[in-house]
C-alpha cells in the first residue's frame, strides 16, 4: 500500500497513516473483510518505525473502522465479523496509488429511487431534441465522422463555437488558446496530472467539489481548505496560508459554489488573482452553473481579469445540455495550454468528434435562449424545494437559500449521525451528498448537499416530503 | 522541472537528466528557444550536486539538442538561434510531472495527405452505416440515454454483450468482471495511474506502443525493454531480469505486436502467466488486432489461461468499429477491477451510454461476420503494400510480412538518418513513425512503421510509391 507521508512534522505519522487509511476505507477501496499489511510489512513499506504503524491501526480500532485480532491481523469491520480470516487472495496485497475514491462511492448508485445526492438536471428540462436530431443527421449524412479520431485538443469549429460563447462572457481569447475536454472532471483530472505531484500544496474551498478531491489526492498533493463566507473563499486567510506553504495551484469553484452554494464576490476575485500572480502559481477555476443564476447575473469569470495566464478556466456543458455528450471546455494559455493537450493523449487519444459535432449547432445558435428558460424552471424548482423545507423540515435545520446552481446545502445539528442517517434514508430508497466528502481527510461536516433538479418535479416533491419526514422523525428521536 | 531520478547506480544520474530532458526536446513538451533552468536552480529542485547537471546540459549541447551561452542560460536549440532571448514567460518555469509526450507529438497530424503514421482503418472498411443508424434511431426514439451519465463500470447490457464475445475467444467471465473504457489507451492509463508509481518496474517488448510508454513514462515508472523473437518477447531474458528487479507490471501486446508486427507463441504465453503468478505481479495483455489474422487464427489470450487474476486484458474495439465511438473493453478480476473502476470515476465520471448502446447490437450480432470480411480487405491491402514494397523499395530495407494486424515494420539500414527521411517525407506530405518513440530514453531504432489500411485504396499505392520512390533516392544519396 502507497501512502504519501509528509514528514514537515505539521501533522504526526500515525494521523497521517490513520487517515490515509481510513480514506480507503470509507470509500471502500479496502474492502469490508480485508486484512491489512502486518505491522511490520506496512512499517517497512513506509519506511517508518513499527511503533507508528501500531500508533496508527490503534487509532483505527478505536474509531472501529478496522477490528485486530492477536495472532492473525487486523481486518476492515464488518457487520459480519466472521469474514475475511480466510488467506488473502494475492490482488489485495498489491500495491496501488489510490489513495481516495469517494466520487465512486457517491455518485453511481442507481437502485435509489430518489437520487439526490447527484448534481444533474433532469431530461425534461435538457434539450435532448435538438441535439439528438442533429446526432442522427450527422451519422446518416456523415458516418466518416465515426471513423476519426478527433484531434487532441478538440474540434477546430467547435473551439470557434466556444471562443464566441466564452467572448460573450468577458472572456476573450482566441480558439487556439481552448481544449475540449470529456466533461471537466477530465479537465480537473489532466491539471492535476500534469501539474501537480506528491507534496504539492493545493488551497481549495472547505467545503469543496468530492471529485477534484479525488483528483488531486491521487496525485500525493497537500490539500488545504480554505473557509469561506459569504463572499466566498477567504483570500485574507488564504494569503496568510501561502506566507507559510507557497501554492502550486488553487482550486475554486467561484460561482454558486459546489457544495455550498456561495457565491465570490468581484473584489475576492480580483485579489485571489493578485495572490496567484504573486505567486506565480495557478488558479483552476470551475465554472459549470454561471449560467444558472436565478436573479442576477453573477461577477464576471475571474479568466477575465486574467492577462497573464494564471487561469485555467473550465466550462462544462455537460450538465446543462447533455451529460452523455461529456463536453466540456478548457481555456488555458501558452504552454500551459499545450502540455494539458499533452496529457489528454495519453489520456484518452482525444474527445470524439461526433458528439463535438453534436452539441455545436445548439451552443452556437440556441444556448442563450435555452439558458435563460433553463433558469426560470431551475429556480420554480428551487422554490419549491425550499417551500417543502420550511413546512417539512425541523426547526434546528438551517440553510441559505440559492441564488442559482442546483443544489441545497443544509446544516444538521451538530449532533446529528450523518452515516446513520444515510443509512436510514437509503433504506427508504432516497440518497444524498454527505458534507464528509467534500473535505479530506478526518473533517467531520454536519452538512448535506440535496440535488432539487434530477428528478422529474412530481418525484422531486415526493422525494422530498419523504426526506424531511424522516429527517424531523431522526432529529426527535436523537 | 521534476524528473524521476533512481539512485540505484544502474545509470548515471546526469544520464538520466540529460534523457529526461532530451524526451521532453524530442516530444516538444519543452519548446524550440525555451530557456531552461540555471544549473544552481536545476540542481537544487533535483537535489543533486551542481555538476551533476552541468554534465547533463554538456551532454545536451554535444547532441545539439541545447545551446547554452555565457552569461544567459542554456535553450533549446532552434533552427532560428535569435529567439529565446528574452526574460521567460512565467509559465515556462512552472513545473510539469510530464515527461514525455511522443502520442501527442506523433499522432495528430492532420496536415499531411498520407499519414501512414496512423494506425487506423478507413472509413470505407469499417460498419459506420450500421452503427450510425442504430445511434440516430436511439437519439431519436430514446433522447433520454443522452441525459443519463454511464454508470463507470459501463452499460450492463453491453458489458453482457462483451462477455458473450470474450467467451468465443476463450476468455470466460461473469459482466461484473468487465469494464468498458474510451479506447485501450484510457485503459493502460487507468492501470499506470492505480498501479504504477515512480521507480516501480514495468517490462515490455522491445519495441512497443508509444501510447504505453507516455503512459508509464508518466508514472515515473522504470521501464525495461525485453528484446523479442520471432516467438515474441523473449521470457528467458524477461526471467533474469526478474531476479534483479521483480516487475511490477508487464505489460505486452501479444498479437500481431505493435509495431513489430510479431506474435508471442502458446508456449511463451504460458511461461509469462506462470512468471506473473510466481511474482504475483499484474500482466496487462493489450489485445486490439487478434480478430485481424490473415491465415490462421493466434494462439489464444493470455487471459484464457488465467486462474489466478494475473492477467487485465484489453480488448479495444475503437480501430475495427468506430474510431469516434472509443470503445473498449477491460477484463479483470476482484479487487484489480473495483480499484480500476474507482480510477475511471475520477478521470472522467464513465464513458458515454449512448455509444456504448450504438456499438451493442452490431458487437452482439454482426461482428463476426463483419470480421471476416475485414480481414480479406486487409489481407489484400497488405499484399498489394508488400508488392509495392518489392517493387519500388531499394533492396537494404528489410521486413517481415506480417500474419494480420494494420502496419509494415521496416527495418532500414544502419546509416541511415531517419529524422531527416521524416522531414523529407513530410515535405511530400508523407508520414511515418519512427522507431525511436517505440523505445523510451536514447534508444536510437532503424526500424520505421507504416499503416496500409488508413487511405483510401488509390490514396495507399499513390503514397506508398511516392514514400519508397524518395526512401531510395534517400538512401543512394546517403
Amino acid at each position: 500500500m502507497y501512502i504519501e507521508l509528509n514528514r514537515d512534522g505539521r501533522k504526526s505519522l500515525p494521523t497521517q497513516i490513520s487517515e490515509a487509511l481510513g480514506s480507503r476505507i470509507s470509500s471502500g477501496l479496502l474492502e469490508r473483510g480485508a486484512r491489512l499489511p502486518s505491522v511490520r510489512k506496512l512499517a517497512v513499506a513506509l519506511k517508518v518505525s513499527q511503533v507508528t504503524v501500531s500508533k496508527a491501526y490503534a487509532e483505527l480500532e478505536r474509531q472501529a473502522l478496522i477490528h485486530c485480532e492477536h495472532g492473525l491481523g487486523c481486518f476492515v469491520s464488518d457487520a459480519d465479523q466472521k469474514k475475511g480470516h480466510e488467506e488473502a487472495y494475492w490482488p489485495q496485497q498489491y500495491d496501488d496509488y489510490l489513495p481516495r475514491a469517494q466520487l465512486w462511492r457517491n455518485f453511481d448508485y442507481s437502485e435509489v429511487k430518489y437520487p439526490f445526492h447527484l448534481a444533474a438536471i433532469h431530461a425534461e428540462m435538457l434539450p435532448l431534441k435538438p441535439i439528438g436530431a442533429q446526432m442522427a443527421s450527422l451519422v446518416l449524412e456523415q458516418p466518416e465522422l465515426m471513423a476519426t479520431y478527433g484531434n487532441f485538443q478538440g474540434d477546430h469549429e467547435l473551439r470557434e463555437t466556444m471562443k464566441a460563447h466564452l467572448q460573450e462572457r468577458g472572456i476573450i481569447l482566441p480558439s487556439a488558446n481552448l481544449m475540449i475536454t470529456s466533461g471537466s472532471q477530465q479537465g480537473i483530472d489532466l491539471v492535476a496530472r500534469t501539474f501537480v505531484g506528491p507534496g504539492d500544496t493545493v488551497y481549495m474551498e472547505a467545503p469543496s467539489y468530492t471529485g477534484a478531491i479525488d483528483v488531486f489526492a491521487g496525485r500525493g498533493a497537500e490539500m488545504i481548505f480554505v473557509p469561506m463566507d459569504s463572499e466566498g473563499m477567504r483570500v485574507d486567510i488564504l494569503t496568510k496560508l501561502c506566507d507559510q506553504r507557497p501554492p502550486k495551484l488553487i482550486y475554486t469553484c467561484p460561482t454558486f459554489q459546489n457544495p455550498s452554494g456561495v457565491t465570490m464576490s468581484t473584489a475576492r476575485r480580483q485579489r485571489l488573482l493578485e495572490l496567484a500572480r504573486s505567486y506565480r502559481c495557478l488558479i483552476v477555476e470551475d465554472d459549470p452553473f454561471s449560467d444558472l443564476y436565478f436573479h442576477m447575473p453573477p461577477p464576471p469569470p475571474i479568466k477575465s481579469m486574467d492577462v497573464e495566464g494564471h487561469v485555467v478556466y473550465m466550462k462544462s456543458f455537460s450538465k446543462v445540455l447533455a451529460p452523455g455528450c461529456r463536453i466540456a471546455c478548457v481555456a488555458a494559455e501558452g504552454n500551459i495550454l499545450s502540455r494539458l493537450i499533452a496529457a489528454k493523449s495519453a489520456s484518452d487519444l482525444g474527445s470524439p468528434l461526433l458528439t463535438q459535432r453534436a452539441v455545436l449547432p445548439f451552443i452556437a445558435k440556441k444556448y442563450n435562449a435555452y439558458a435563460e428558460n433553463l433558469r426560470v424552471a431551475l429556480h420554480n424548482r428551487m422554490e419549491k424545494a425550499s417551500k417543502l423545507l420550511k413546512q417539512y423540515a425541523p426547526s434546528n435545520v438551517s440553510w441559505v437559500l440559492p441564488a442559482g446552481g442546483l443544489s441545497l446545502w443544509l446544516e444538521l445539528p451538530a449532533t446529528t449521525d450523518i452515516t446513520e442517517l444515510h443509512a436510514l434514508a437509503k433504506r427508504k430508497s432516497i440518497s444524498f451528498l454527505p458534507g464528509d466528502v467534500c473535505y479530506s481527510g478526518e473533517t467531520k461536516s454536519r452538512h448535506i448537499r440535496l440535488c432539487y433538479a434530477q428528478l422529474s418535479e412530481a418525484d422531486m416533491e415526493q422525494g422530498l416530503i419523504l426526506f424531511f419526514t424522516l429527517l424531523s422523525d431522526y432529529l426527535k428521536k436523537g
